[in-house]
């Protein structure tokens, strides 16, 4: 198994199905501001970690397409309002200026708007058997249990001394939380046994935390022209970051321990976990 | 029947659901924005259109009662993030600072995500029969061919030579979808037929251009005390409004005519509209 090429498999089918959504009765200024953020050459890890959770246990792609899309296009939405001027006031986001800087601010806000409830008509739309349980383990990592408590978090503990409950709570909600529901999602809908949804959980919570401490080290040390946006603004904004926490050092091991975990908790799928297993193991390598 | 009290009494009812929810995981100062928006005291019109159009085919209260909530909030997330400064800015609603001037602007944004998302949980968790549809209808007149359209031409057109055509596309968008959907959804709510679920799309539609065009029209002759807000606002910006386009008196000519073909729609439900129908003929004077 080569993970980049898997990867790159599922990217492909998905970024088609991405850039064939009607968005019908859009208004051309926001289907155009809308697309700008959703088809901007991300890494689909959200929507491709749906794919293979779903492939896993036997489930059908066409089925868990929808599924994979509202995810991405969720993640689209929380970074265009991530970056407006009254939130992080990013001017950068993969190396193109962000949707507030291209639209204007109205416009990003309802792009925002839009692609999250888009996100819902589309699994809503969609006929499986499984749709409703598939929708709320995406909505509900969302929301106010979930993402939207992590950007509050993020925004309104700005320069608060460091402290690593805090931290893992920010960190859990703003990014654990959008990468443990596409693989409970994708299970799911391949009708998953609790059990399995419950190994899926565990894998997604331990990915998601290595993925953002190794977010908040590479915001440190990483290469800006690799990264596609401007580094060392946590520490200059005063986030809580892991390590700030605990110093660079420690968070690497972290980091390692938290992908260590995710491994273990994959054990009851056995060998077809293979992708799993290696796309975290190279979570703790992404240079971007 | 006495259309206020009928109304007092599907108002008390959402009120109290509404003061319940748990918003389970969210930070205070999140719950609070959202709190603070939700529960302002506002007419309930989307909710109790809902509760009566489920009521009058024999449907069960409590089932409507997350779907009439969910409106409520999508109605409240609406005008959050209309009233940003980057928006309309308005910095009154209902006679109180609107919610960015108390939270800042950050935590505004996030309210307003939070309160569309926080619906969508809602219905997903309500275990109905007909929860998809209901969902759909409701999803469907908040999104890109709904509510968002409307807002979107009505940001990006200000300033426009008055043009009908474009008016009626954003009143339909902007405030239409979302009175018709609270009708459809009760309806499909209590298991009604094609052609009643169709009888209620033709009420909601009349209803809310009437409603809008007399929204248009107390902008400019209403009494600020009563709306709780600055009005003549429309003029200044260069809004395309109704009496903009028609002058005032065609425009209350026209919102009339919107209610008799309201009232006319509701003939298949008979007696049984007596509600719907009141409610539909109150619009015409409505005060605020």
């Amino acid at each position: 198994m080569n993970v980049q090429e898997a990867l790159a498999g599922y990217k492909e089918t998905l970024e088609a199905y991405l850039d064939a959504l009607p968005m019908k009765g859009a208004p051309d200024s926001l289907r155009e501001a809308m697309r700008y953020s959703l088809l901007n050459g991300g890494k689909r890890l959200r929507g491709c970690l749906l794919l293979s959770s779903c492939e896993m246990l036997g489930g059908d792609e066409a089925d868990a397409l929808p599924f994979a899309a509202a995810l991405e296009m969720i993640h689209a939405y929380s970074l265009i309002h991530d970056d407006l001027p009254a939130m992080d006031n990013d001017t950068l986001r993969r190396g193109k200026p962000t949707n507030h800087v291209v639209f204007g601010e109205a416009v990003a806000i309802l792009a925002g708007d839009a692609l999250l409830t888009h996100a819902v008509e589309i699994m809503a739309a969609s006929g499986h058997l499984h749709v409703l349980e598939a929708l709320r383990e995406i909505i509900g990592a969302a929301g106010v249990g979930g993402m939207l408590a992590g950007q509050t978090l993020d925004v309104t503990l700005e320069g608060m001394a460091p402290d690593i409950g805090l931290v893992q709570k920010i960190h859990q909600g703003k990014t654990a939380a959008l990468l443990t529901a596409p693989v409970t999602a994708g299970l799911l809908l391949a009708g998953a046994e609790e059990s399995q949804v419950e190994a899926g959980r565990q894998y997604g919570y331990h990915l998601g935390m290595a993925f953002q401490i190794v977010d908040d080290l590479l915001d440190l040390e990483g290469d800006p022209q690799l990264m596609g946006k401007t580094l060392g603004k946590d520490r200059e904004e005063g986030k809580l970051t892991w390590p700030a926490c605990v110093g660079v050092e420690q968070a690497r091991r972290d980091a390692e321990k938290h992908i260590q975990e995710a491994v273990t908790a994959l054990a009851p799928f056995g060998e077809k976990a293979a992708f799993l297993r290696e796309l975290a193991e190279s979570t703790l390598h992404r240079a971007q």
